[in-house]
């Protein structure tokens, strides 16, 4: 295998002719070959007319076809072997077994959804039978499936190059529900995206699926990632990443013509909440449990817990100095891209000069280029509640621990927050009356919550919900990690008085999908 | 009973003090009694306040409860008696029949509904068991449900003064799922509107829930409709009107600092596509069926047919003539406002003097105000494929045939339609081919597809999609009518690693709900 710097549209090798994007080392400043000729609209145009040209026919594909694809995506992806990793790493600086454990989750994704798709429960068959004789009228044959919406653009995430990149959540899910995939790869790891773009090219063809299936671009946000989300063949977007950067894809969608849905996953400082009986029986290993969260993978985790709310007093103190003494020895950590360095330096350095935000500690200073020194901040409720910039994320290992006076204060900072990925409460017995007092609140705020746990750390799996009320996400009935998020790329179709030869196979009389349809308003066994 | 011009905000009745809405009697001209003075952004304040104050305890009621409600709230519109279905006639100026019967309907879907939260399988209920000794990490326990919101703005509809209006579907499903409703009445119907207000709050105190799960606003869309979108505590919107109207609710939600979805069902002419050998063998009898639906409550339906598909030649022609002797002979019949008398004049009169539009029938005249004379028009389909003007919808008992000279024609005619609620195909043994090649043309513009029916007359049920892609709705990932309808007012939030007591019901260990789980990747019998 050799990287080409070149894009995937359909099975097509096809090389940019705008400004080239290159990979940087940020653990050395260094650029990787080769370089990426950005792709331009003309780009966008041929992997829109290709995807919809392979639209009608993917999603009628069988549900063992649609399945054993997304089993042949993971096969090619681990036959990528090292160099896959090895890239990857170059380009990211995290560590190898981060990136390994990172391509395992990325596989098991795709086998995931593709065990959804066998299952079938997502076409959400339901049946209400003819019922000629009925008095004043008579009811039709009314028959309800799931479809596809159509073909989905998705744009890669800077901080997981596998499981949230070109072969990630989003292309797996809107491939398992019957949608092409136009991939606008992450500028910040072109090689890696080039690598995973060129297995699922593969597997592709070895399905003997129509090529415009995937497509795979390099470019700029603002020329190609706007042409994409304005191409009216493209039914829906997929991003995760920055709230700005969420943003204008949203209004780029809602400015067409048909404005379609965006999920994106923006924004989320995913606050902790230490209630007093825990805090005093087990500071010390809160502090543990809390800095160890903080500090993972330099803190680039859309759960990285940048928020803690507790009681002022004896307790909080003594978490507070475990705290800063274990973020004081935390070592630095390369972060993704010199940019988003830079961002996570803007944003502690507002933190560092807030008049109502105190430093508590910093982590140990880097010695090679882009690291992260971790951050833990103080305030009090009143001035958390009165100072929205206390709430901006700071993508990093950088922490605001809010103090409060009272339980009413504890609620209103937490009536305050903006929509969440994630609420933790850390709780023993004696605090479950006022833990569950706040869970109302807190389930208004986030898509997940946790007991006694930290929130980094997403499993694939039927029950996650990776997702939450604005700015978390751009749409909080979804969620982008887990197999409900396939549900984000269907829409309800229904016939009524079909003849069963032109009912698609999952709504004819005989059921031959063997589906536990809901038929005449009873689930069947 | 008596009718009060009064506002309801909760329990309280409240008097307006913006300029007094009227209804007026379609069929006279006169206006009835009493005046409803328009409210403001005051009491939008007062009625959210309410509703917000509710939302915690109204959305953790039990499934019973709520279930209860609803079926409380059709007993209470049922002992509206005659009351209802005069006033009801006099602001519509609809058959009292036809008011009788949208009573019903009105009546069964609350029940439905009921039906739906008692069997709680829109819960969701996703379990994944914890894995303690999983390797390299292990699996935490995590359980997934839906929960409802938050408070609902409603708006209700000019065509249905019950179904989908005050009580009707929105309103249904959005209690169902456990939000609190605001109303914005329709002000052709203030009356009806204050009426099933009544009988709601009545439900809601007999049901001894927090006064703030109902409240019922007058006054103008500019001011009291955007305050309600605009307000904060309102997180999601149910509409249904024009296109334009739809839009302005668009732009508001999308304007607040925390974006909301509007469910908008807005514009769709529902084309009907009349396969050579049908036309051939049943000519006749298509055009009686077609003049029945088209005429049909003055054509006032979301899914009146307002375009026809067919090819050119003799059987068309036949066709034409019977369809044009029967609009010829349809007597004209009364709009539901003069706002809609005016509106329908205007747009068949644009097609009247359009140059690509021939006049084919016009029915009976009226004798009384704001008669709808029923109106059929002919185009060809080139000049229908450049001409966006022939594809507005003309809200009343109109029709465009679109003549087509060959089945590529009718394939661009039919690529080129824009999102409808319904598409409707008659067609015989022999036509099966060439309709099995448009299916997917039809799937990916409507929401529901028929066979050898007629799109007016919507069965609420579980499989019965009303919905569509853009324009037809805002969201054509849902359904405003059936039980599906639900699925718009919630949201997904996980629990991990919670302590069995401070789950919600419905995730606990013991599945105290008797639910059908997705347990560990395996549905539950």
């Amino acid at each position: 295998m050799t990287l080409t710097g070149n894009m995937l549209i359909g099975q097509q090798a096809i090389t940019g002719h705008r400004e080239a994007i290159r990979a940087i080392n940020p653990a050395t400043d260094l650029p990787l070959e080769p370089a990426y000729l950005g792709g331009s609209g003309e780009h966008v145009e041929q992997a829109c007319t290709l995807a919809w040209t392979a639209f009608d026919r993917y999603r009628e594909t069988s549900l063992a076809t649609r399945a054993d694809f997304l089993e042949t995506i993971a096969i090619e992806i681990e036959a990528l072997g090292d160099e896959l990793i090895d890239r990857a790493v170059a380009e990211t600086g995290l560590p190898r077994a981060r990136i390994q454990g990172e391509r395992g989750r990325t596989c098991q994704q795709l086998r995931t959804f593709a065990r959804t798709v066998r299952a079938g429960e997502w076409l959400d068959v339901r049946v209400d039978s003819a019922l000629p004789e009925r008095q004043p009228l008579p009811r039709a044959d009314l028959r309800q499936r799931q479809v596809a919406l159509g073909p989905v653009a998705v744009f890669g995430a800077s901080n997981f190059p596998l499981a949230f990149s070109v072969a990630g959540g989003d292309t797996a899910s809107a491939l398992a529900a019957g949608c092409p995939v136009v991939v606008k790869a992450h500028s910040a790891h072109p090689g890696t995206s080039e690598l995973v773009g060129q297995a699922v090219a593969r597997a592709v063809k070895k399905s003997a699926l129509p090529e415009g299936v995937f497509s795979l671009l390099f470019g700029s946000g603002r020329e190609v990632g706007i042409a994409l989300v304005s191409d009216p063949r493209i039914k829906a977007v997929g991003f995760t990443g920055s709230r700005s950067g969420g943003m204008a894809l949203i209004k780029a969608a809602q400015s067409r013509p048909e404005p379609i849905p965006v999920y994106a996953e923006m924004s989320s400082i995913n606050p902790v909440l230490l209630f007093p009986a825990a805090l005093a029986s087990r500071g010390e290993a809160l502090a543990q449990g809390f800095v160890a969260s903080l500090t993972q993978g330099a803190g680039q985790f859309c759960t990285n817990p940048g928020l803690v709310i507790a009681h002022q007093g004896p307790a909080l103190d003594a978490f507070i100095k475990a705290t800063a003494a274990l973020v004081q020895r935390s070592p630095a950590q390369t972060m993704l891209t010199p940019g988003i360095f830079s961002a996570y330096e803007n944003g502690v350095g507002s933190l560092v000069e807030h008049p109502h935000a105190q430093t508590l500690a910093v982590g140990l200073q880097g010695e090679t280029p882009n690291q992260c020194q971790a951050h833990l901040f103080v305030t009090q409720a009143g001035d958390f509640l009165t100072n929205a910039a206390l709430q901006a994320e700071m993508f990093g290992a950088a922490s605001l621990i809010v103090q409060c006076a009272s339980d009413d204060e504890i609620r209103k900072v937490t009536e305050h927050l903006e929509g969440q990925l994630t609420a933790t409460l850390h709780l023993d017995d004696a605090d479950m009356p006022s833990a569950r007092a706040l869970l109302p609140v807190l389930e208004r705020k986030s898509g997940r919550l946790l007991v006694n746990g930290w929130p980094t750390g997403v499993e694939v799996c039927d029950a996650m919900v990776h997702g939450g009320p604005f700015p978390a996400t751009s749409d909080a009935r979804t969620t982008s990690v887990g197999t409900a998020a396939i549900q984000r790329f269907l829409r309800p179709v229904c016939y009524q008085d079909f003849p069963d030869s032109l009912l698609p196979a999952a709504l004819r009389h005989g059921n031959p999908l063997q589906l536990r349809r809901l038929l005449d308003g009873q689930r069947e066994a």
